[in-house]
């Protein structure tokens, strides 16, 4: 149904000044449009439409603010060596946010309608993707319950918006090896909770771990909530350990999010022929491996970073040095594959990436 | 330093039709004017105001929207017979939202300034609390974060903001029994996560189960997200569980919210020399209880409902009646003392109340 609906479009009249490619920061700048589509229990997602970017105007009572209904996805448009605009698989996103959804009770979302409308937001865009090695145009898909309600129960009113965010290199060295900690004390989520969503509460609950965290440290390694030993993600990140020839990565267990790095990760190293297990992983073996001598890389995986290397596992005063620090032959082949895949340098075996078509603004008027 | 700051005002030329009581749901109407506040990280908590409630106008990128950093709390207003208004503990609620804002890392605020601040706006709005027996004037407290930034980490900015709706009796006849559902699959939260806090994740957490809940079922019984067998909250209550003469209630564990009204239920027992244990308590122990006749009654305890009796426990397909399905002598007096000191129609005994005084708007607009 929501296929046939037209988008539509109200444009700027003149687009705001775009950064130098080397002031570009995550996530503090955004392009001249957004997609909105609102939801309400009569007309379903209705009224989709493409407008200046611009402060929404929320009820105060809006369960977003009080109940934490929301979800969000987190992708990147890539500008090409041709000077095309492309995505990477950004069907999983969206089928990871109807996934998102279902937990937190949201209406599902047509994901290829939600894909149609990026690739006409991204379209328009085009020039808001920046050149420079390592940039991109970060996409923040998400939904927040708007209806002006104290009661707990799902909403009626949603809103579904994407916005564009131009962003630097994540690490400006383009890979770099990090410090992590073994967080003890408080946990991220736990099985029958919300962590296989993309949902803000998750991210709230992670905050306080990362401020006590000690000077240095740029992630914090998660246990799980109920044995307090097993390992489940870094950061907002999935995590892998190559542990005597073999790559290993927490199995999904209901309280880890799905990351599409992560699955690309495994994908990648299938067809490479490198050995790579899912399964449940202990700190205690991981601990047991470096201390053996058979630990010999550590790596996260995620949109923003694509993969970022350990270097040091810090556990209470006890540091482990992995890989002397350096980034490993896995997690460089990974990294340079990933993106060279995203930035449309090297052939995609995998029919990963979708291309996105030019918008011309004046078609766009004259359709609206 | 806050308590110095002059609350500005910003008056409605004229305000909205209040409902009729007998039309009162449970915070859907909201007042004439609102409290707000603002932080950013120069200027820390400034600019208190007392303005007209109107929509927030809010970029797409704030934090609250996409990683859930907000807290709240719930509190009411109540009109005496001698026409007064006056609020139960308030000081318990500003303290706890700030034990909140600790774990969600929003800075912490003036408390007596912010008492100062809900008494302000309710002593302007009192009009706006009803007269009915059993209705009441909700007050919603809550703290959101507004930066405009994608990266996951603390934000910079936030709004203080106080909303008032007059609601209804929550149960027409005062105090009546309901049926509840064990809850297996779902956990509301675990120990290290963010169940002490009053805070959105949470109750988006909470949503599947209630909507999953056969029909009939007011609340769902959380058990604890570890072992999956210690009583935890119902629904979003605290419980209370009478046994062969004592009442349990779960200890305080890190993962169940304070409750003003559980804190109160437990001095008013001890007052009365009713034996009252906080302690780990299984779901068996109830069980057990039940089987051997010695589950003499249970009920919840919140500011929503007061008190709520347990008229069953549902587990799968086995349906537990407690004291036949009626309200039982201890919930009764516990729920007649509190409301009956609540609305000044009793003595209190505690220095429970806070009483409110007038305001009138020629006052703000002369100081303002």
């Amino acid at each position: 149904m929501e296929e046939e609906q037209v988008i539509r479009t109200d444009l700027c009249s003149s687009g705001k000044e775009k950064p130098q490619a080397d002031q570009l920061e995550f996530g503090r700048i955004f392009t001249d449009h957004m997609f909105l589509m609102d939801f309400t229990d009569d007309k379903g997602w209705h009224d989709p439409r493409i407008v200046p970017y611009e402060p929404l105007s929320i009820d105060p009572s809006a369960m977003v603010f009080h109940y934490g209904q929301s979800v969000f996805e987190g992708m990147k448009a890539y500008r090409t060596p041709d000077e095309d605009a492309q995505l990477f698989r950004p069907q999983r996103n969206f089928k990871r946010m109807n996934h998102s959804n279902s937990r937190l009770c949201i209406p599902p979302i047509d994901e290829a309608f939600a894909l149609k409308a990026l690739k006409q937001l991204i379209g328009l865009e085009k020039d808001w993707i920046p050149e420079a090695e390592g940039t991109s145009l970060y996409i923040r898909p998400f939904i927040i319950s708007t209806e002006p309600y104290l009661g707990v129960s799902p909403s009626s009113h949603y809103k579904f918006i994407i916005i564009l965010s131009p962003v630097g290199a994540y690490y400006k060295e383009g890979i770099n090896p990090v410090k992590i900690a073994v967080e003890h004390e408080y946990v991220r989520t736990v099985k029958g909770g919300t962590g296989e969503a993309k949902t803000g509460g998750n991210y709230a609950a992670s905050l306080k771990a990362q401020e006590l965290a000690e000077d240095g440290i740029a992630q914090v390694l998660w246990l799980d909530g109920v044995d307090r030993k097993y390992i489940e993600e870094v950061g907002s990140m999935n995590v892998f350990f190559k542990i005597d020839g073999k790559v290993v990565t927490p199995a999904l267990n209901g309280s880890i999010l799905e990351g599409v790095t992560r699955n690309s990760v495994i994908q990648l190293l299938k067809y490479w022929n490198v050995p790579v297990e899912e399964r449940r992983l202990s700190l205690e073996e991981v601990v047991t491996a470096h201390k053996d001598g058979k630990l010999e890389e550590a790596f996260g995986a995620g949109t923003a970073a694509v993969i970022s290397p350990i270097s040091q596992l810090v556990r209470g005063d006890k540091h482990l040095e992995i890989n002397q620090g350096k980034t490993g032959t896995i997690a460089k082949r990974l990294y340079d594959t990933l993106t060279g895949i995203q930035y449309g340098k090297i052939q995609d075996p995998f029919d990963w990436i979708e291309k996105v078509e030019d918008v011309q603004q004046e078609t766009l008027k004259a359709s609206s």
